[in-house]
């Protein structure tokens, strides 16, 4: 730390104290540092070692504050950033804050109006669900991709753009204490532009209850844009965790649906608290059914099993190990993210990583 | 807020109390997070809806700091970056700091030596007399394009890359102090380089008196690059505001000017305080005139109606709702920022917006 | 500076007063901003000025922070981000984090495992010995640089990307207090990509001695990549430094190779302190030896010439003026960055600038 810059800060507080009536406004930088040595197999393609970022929770740093405005009522922004740790590189070219650009006037009675670029309700809903959340060598993303042609594919083309997050999107979001009901409702316009551009319209919705050990939710997001025209593309969510003290386990169901091709995702998850650490298991199935144009998708699966440990080193930062297989049938070639490409229909995938995350 | 963030600051403060010298330098982080609801009707082309960034203020993170080097003499640094709101994107691609990036020294008696990315002197002088500060459905924006051929299409091409900013600037700033007196001049090389990479000729003045309710104002901005080699493209900006209390009340007049062709903006503007709020109006002219080439720019001329309200919610917050009208005639077809392309020649452009601005 | 933002560390401190379990914690924003105005005449082709960014210290902006996690063990990140402060542009596009983006784990006793984007081994070894820190009309970097065929231009095409940085590195780093000893290993995985993607196989290695007055070190940095079919890269530097008090001298030798093509760099340099500032000056030549298929590299060489002088205003604030010539035989044409292009081969290059070098 440079001591100027204590300095700073220092100057900061002497202003401060002198005004009490700011005391519950802020602004701060934070974020996450996660780094892992990474080796994937792809059938009889030969192994690649690399150096991957956020395996066990994505790289990334965040300006965010909130101002209470007296009344119950508080302004916030939170502008989130993607890192790729490895290379320093953005996660997405010229979209700085690709992970969440969003203004919030939120009331403790009414809940909070959130504008900007966020998750869409069903990709929230599930990502709760999976203990290696939605990254690293056993993530649920492995299966959600815009390789195999299908709903997804059929719906953005290249980059399944809605299933994880929305840009142009006004939301509601419940506040805190109706009875453990949790949940919101999001909507996006297309602004005239297209799934290239990650322009959608998107109606969205998520309602779930949590109380106790327990968790269950449900979601809907209705994706439309310049190439669903012969309908929308619907990404369904429904889920449950139960927190058995040794164990928590989960359950999760996703559907991918466009016109008459539908594909889904099942996953099965488990965390077991070891100590000063936790083990991590995953099962996932994703099977693809119905039809693109003439050509049926039926007799499409594949499967992931992953296995992880994470030890924490303390509340901020942690080392971790994960092991994950990926059998593919029919038509399907879903590999782990860092092999070498060229993976036949029907082969395998294997990986295993070693790293650390760091939150700051 | 993160509790190991707050502790950062902590640790800073305590590192700082020790030694009072540098009390006077810091770095901060700060900006602006300004979303909003818009729509746009283009003539009979049908509304397009659409959630926008910046219509109060744009949005924009800063990192700055200060530090007094004694004797009346400090050095500083400021670093802006657009933010679009809606989707997280950077605001202009692979500049970061691309509403300003200086490095400055500063004397109480001699004024400020300013180095590198900043407003040129003749946007300095508009924006502050226009209600609407250049932005939203009611920006004087709106009639500075590079869309029809005229002295801005003719000196920039696509981009009318110093009507608001310029890279690579000598800045010279006069100290506060002088009698009322205000102003500075600019010079940037166009070091080697061509307008389309934003390396332009540039020099440029402001002179402004204010005192008590009166602000009076002139600037130019002369631009020359490899597009302006039968001369030079002239921003030249004559401006007024007097406040009476119950209304402040501004006028501006812009001319822009290349070879034979000249855009003439006037600008009346009005903002009227009520309660929390305040009650904004403009109305703007812009007419062309003399020739591009063998073409007449006679008789093309549109008119914009603006009108607004901010309530704030706090000093930092507020919530804003604006109007307004474009009206072409003759070739022109200026419309508001958000709405279906292709408005025809002499076509009209309303539009509406609701929003929310937070200073962080 | 923002009174919501000076209010927003003040809340930061009264929550971390509360607790001094996190006291050995932080994350701080901090950087340089540089700008200089700079006159460049190559040869006959006349002058350009230009503003520049980091001629005495690159800009930039740095997020770091480390974390105590006890028994001698820490954990840190460094986001470390250029800036061109003439335009506000990205130094590389779309790498936010360029300079550096790294996650470590530390022991006091057994050194730093560190993973991610930063310096390669060799110039680690090398920027410590220029004067002028490899930047600026006089820096040692004007003799690495992709232009002439040689082993550079045969290892990476356009662009050198292993003589300064790599991404994707695993390094292990001594720790302080091996009886004067510093340095380290570098390892890299080429993850089945190419020079183009910035993906090499990288492994490298330091060892210095530093004890009162005299530092002494050497490194190898070994790079294979798609281009470097026949053998390998290797970037080999030597070098040491003796602080006699009224000068500091320094003398380094570097030697590119690759096949049968090699580029022997030589600097010696000079520091003298003077009052507040510093004089410095440095000598280099660069000369070419043995082939590129057919073509032989022989009786190529350039000499270069700085000399500078950094007055500080503060310890974190000072103003510089330096001057360098390079005079170019053989089929060479260096030149200082920032001239007109079309420098005949043998031609000679004249720079000098006048700067602000900014510390926060």
């Amino acid at each position: 730390m440079n001591k100027k810059t204590k300095a700073a800060w220092g100057l900061a507080l002497g202003a401060a104290s002198m005004g009490g009536a700011w005391a519950q406004s802020g602004v701060t930088l934070s974020g996450i540092a996660d780094s892992a040595v990474r080796h994937v197999r792809n059938e009889d393609l030969g192994g690649v070692t690399s150096l991957v970022s956020g395996s066990n929770a994505t790289s990334r740093f965040i300006f965010r504050g909130t101002e209470d405005l007296g009344g119950g009522l508080s302004a916030g922004f939170h502008l989130e950033s993607g890192v790729a740790l490895d290379t320093g590189a953005n996660t997405t070219a010229n979209t700085l804050f690709d992970r969440r650009a969003t203004l919030s006037l939120a009331s403790k009675q009414a809940g909070e109006l959130r504008l900007g670029r966020d998750y869409v309700p069903s990709y929230t809903n599930w990502v709760r669900f999976d203990p290696f959340s939605h990254v690293g060598v056993a993530a649920s993303a492995n299966f959600v991709s815009a390789t195999p042609v299908g709903p997804i594919k059929s719906s953005f083309g290249a980059s399944p753009n809605t299933t994880t997050r929305t840009s142009n999107a006004v939301q509601w979001l419940m506040p805190a204490g109706w009875g453990g009901l949790e949940g919101g409702l999001m909507w996006a316009s297309d602004e005239n532009g297209t799934a290239a551009n990650g322009q959608h319209k998107v109606k969205g919705a998520r309602l779930g209850y949590a109380a106790g050990p327990l968790v269950v939710s449900g979601a809907l997001t209705r994706t439309e844009n310049n190439l669903t025209t012969a309908g929308h593309f619907d990404d369904r969510v429904i889920a449950a965790l139960y927190d058995f003290g040794m164990v928590r386990v989960s359950l999760a169901l996703r559907r991918f649906e466009q016109a008459d091709a539908r594909q889904n995702n099942v996953l099965l998850g488990a965390w077991i608290p070891v100590g000063n650490g936790e083990i991590k298991a995953s099962l996932q199935r994703v099977s693809f059914s119905g039809s693109v144009g003439a050509a049926s998708l039926d007799d499409n699966h594949a499967r992931q099993l992953g296995l992880g440990y994470v030890h924490n080193l303390s509340k901020r930062t942690a080392l971790y190990g994960t092991l994950s297989h990926i059998s593919n049938s029919g038509a399907l070639a879903y590999a782990i993210s860092g092999g070498a490409s060229g993976l036949a229909a029907g082969g395998s995938s294997r990986g295993v990583e070693f790293g650390m995350r760091h939150n700051f």
